[in-house]
């Protein structure tokens, strides 16, 4: 199957304009799953609580999940997308996974960063792992995003729960992440697609700047592919996710059937 | 307080001529933390469990406590060194710890590598956390053996129970881990010392390479330290462990304690 990554930078609190830019972006390209960053509708860096509740929408009844569902329907592949979540007086930073058969899932982002802390409320979904069909089989897809790829619980979760790809939607600012995904995908013995976006944002005097380098890495940690720092587009690789199923890495050992949770302090 | 590693070739089924060798390279060291590679007194790559069964001893009681015991009390330092373990019928993999006090604690590694499999019983003690005077103040020595470093919830397990120095006796062939161990550092916010072997040792036509690079980290993930691939020596730090003490990585995020362990699942 073929797995892909979209990079770009979205414009801040302009949802209409960053899909009509993916919808462009998308066109014509071939894949089974595309994942676009965290936050793809709205920007980041929010200017106050208003800024972050005028762009925040119902998660499947709002116009960004209808927009993932009609093109994992026009792409025929599964899409995993970014967007702050409105529930109730409430907002998550969530990811939205639309297949081509029209389902649609949710992950609310369990572990926040920095200011975010301040304006989304922490996940309470768990990690999910969903059966996916491609190109006539099937794999699990985990999803986690962003920040949560400092926890290596958030990705050992998800290949316990059977992930065979990781969806790794990001706003990253910084610079540890490209070179850390590598471990994230050798330990656990999966792939990982992480797109990151580009561009800057300001807030008063504080700068952040978004460090691309999308990447997707394979079950032994080898990077497949990684986007310059400013690059947008799409990146696409084919994998094969049978390859991450057996998690031996010698006839010995097997990265999950070793562990040794009676050995573990991890309350 | 100055934390080191010893990186050096030992040779195979010579534990005396290994112990004189560490010794020698030893004079005049000044440290508070010595860390010496995973079975420097014996090799690694045993053509049989009557070899392994040769050079195996016990811990406190064997000629090799007794050493650490004394180089601890000639360095005033604290000594973590790797050996064969017998204790009964069964032989692990042990790392020995010797305080300039004289007390001893031990550590079976729990993620046994490839072959050791076959030679070695599985650590049945859990990852010790040790409290440590060094230098006019206390901190907290953790352990951990080479392979358990592909384990995230090992060097997490030592970070729960309170470590801020990780102490890694090393016999590393792939090539991953000079690499890896900035994320671990950085994922926990601990030190890291991975003292590794250099050299190759051969069982009929199996040739492993030993890969040295012996590594200290910051608790940021900055590598302070590392040796090349064939140093054989010494290698010293001066280190604050109370950097590793406040586990904030900004004014929002602690590492430790933004854990979700109900988001996870990891048994």
């Amino acid at each position: 199957m073929r797995a892909s990554y979209l990079q770009f930078s979205p414009s801040y609190l302009e949802p209409d304009r960053n899909r009509a830019r993916v919808a462009e972006m998308i066109q014509g390209v071939e894949t089974d799953l595309l994942v676009l960053p965290e936050l793809f509708t709205s920007g980041y860096f929010f200017q106050s609580q208003d800024d972050l509740a005028e762009v925040a929408e119902p998660v499947p009844e709002g116009p960004t999940t209808d927009a993932l569902r009609h093109w994992a329907d026009d792409l025929n592949a599964t899409v995993v997308a970014g967007l702050p979540e409105q529930e109730a007086d409430l907002v998550y930073n969530s990811a939205a996974v639309a297949s081509p058969a029209g389902e649609v899932a949710v992950y609310r982002k369990v572990h926040l960063f920095y200011q975010e802390n301040d304006l989304f409320a922490t996940g309470d979904l768990g990690f999910p792992v969903l059966e996916v069909e491609a190109d006539g089989t099937s794999y699990r897809l985990g999803v986690m995003v962003c920040f949560d790829w400092y926890f290596p619980e958030a990705a050992r979760t998800l290949a316990v729960k059977g992930a065979d790809v990781i969806a790794h939607p990001s706003n990253l600012v910084l610079p540890h992440c490209p070179d850390s995904m590598p471990v994230r995908a050798r330990e656990n013995h999966v792939f990982t697609i992480t797109a990151n976006r580009t561009g800057r944002e300001q807030r008063e005097d504080e700068i952040l700047q978004f460090i691309g380098q999308s990447e997707i890495c394979d079950p032994d940690g080898n990077i497949l592919q990684r986007a310059g720092a400013e690059d947008k587009g799409v990146g696409t690789v084919e994998v094969d996710p049978a390859e991450a199923r057996d998690r031996h890495i010698n006839q010995y050992n097997d990265v999950l059937a070793d562990r040794r949770p009676d050995m573990y302090t991890l309350a």
